[in-house]
């Protein structure tokens, strides 16, 4: 096997791997109710939102840095799993294991891209960089749109208060696109005062 | 409403519009066989490709722009659904589905990101320019891994033969990443040599 070949190897020993992301559940629906999602498919729904809401992003976020962040952001679910926002874990758990995730399947890679795809993970995980704060706060507000369009969703599932939602969602998505947020949580705020109304009939 | 919710307004629609791209259904299947693939996933991991096989682009390419026409090249599926290539089907009536996709469902986005994604698809769909042809190499590589993976897939389902599978995806891949093809075609050509041995026997 040449060199080339040997780099070609290993970067289909890696592309395969990944499949097994299309196999990882989340606590978000489809907007049609039918199913939940799966974590490929939400990697590359959230792509979508990046390109779209990029006007939104504060004038130093580099979009193609956002969408590579985000299109590989949740392949260590593979080995870790999908924690939902809403649930109680035990987060120093899930982070080793995550951390273990990543050096085994960034692993698969050749020695430049395992370092880079590393980087850009331990990036997005970190919330500081100006690229980070955009992709978590693209991250974070399409399940509010998944369970905005699904009549609830995870928040029924997990019992979710306004409060609870603005902390663990809100306060992310403003931080990065504060204008988005705004937009989002009027329509939040209908969905919980139709749900209190109901509730109190 | 402000300018500015409006476009937001239009914004979500059309990214809650493509939530539908998970619905739709592909003739591969996953590499652990358990079920068919749909087009949102399958959209996610062509990009990981992309990424990963960078260094095999002609020296013009410019990945983040194949990256974003990976991304929407399949959205029209939601009205014109998948069409497997090795499936014998009435092209210009499928294209002129597609059109008419394009037409309405980039049209929910404001006018500016419309011509965007309009013009984006359509060189994709032309597959002329550097990024387009890389592009659709990508595209056309991804399924004859997931097929190598599950034992032949697609191929067995419509009796693909070697001839075949040269011409409709070995040439097309070849044409935007020469040693991506030579590497895949020695591990399809020894897929096909197995099965020709077993079907002797």
């Amino acid at each position: 096997m040449t060199p080339s070949e040997a780099r070609l190897a290993q970067q289909f020993a890696f592309l395969n791997e990944i499949d097994k992301l299309k196999t990882i559940l989340r606590a978000s629906e489809l907007t049609d109710n039918s199913r939940f999602e799966n974590s490929a498919e939400h990697s590359w729904h959230i792509c979508m939102y990046a390109m779209v809401l990029s006007d939104q992003a504060a004038p130093d976020v580099n979009i193609n840095r956002v969408i590579k962040m985000l299109l590989l952001h949740d392949i260590v679910e593979i080995d870790a799993g999908d924690h939902p926002i809403h649930e109680a874990v035990d987060l120093a758990a899930v982070e080793a294991k995550e951390a273990a995730a990543a050096t085994r399947i960034f692993g698969l890679l050749p020695d430049d891209q395992r370092d880079d795809f590393h980087t850009l993970w331990r990036e997005f995980e970190a919330a500081q960089s100006p690229d980070a704060v955009f992709a978590k706060s693209v991250d974070r507000v399409a399940p509010v749109l998944q369970n905005l369009a699904c009549g609830g969703g995870s928040w029924n599932k997990y019992n979710v208060t306004q409060d609870q939602l603005e902390t663990r969602v809100g306060a992310k998505v403003a931080r990065g696109a504060p204008a988005v947020w705004a937009y989002v949580k009027a329509r939040v705020d209908e969905h919980f005062a139709r749900r209190n109304s109901k509730a109190a009939q």
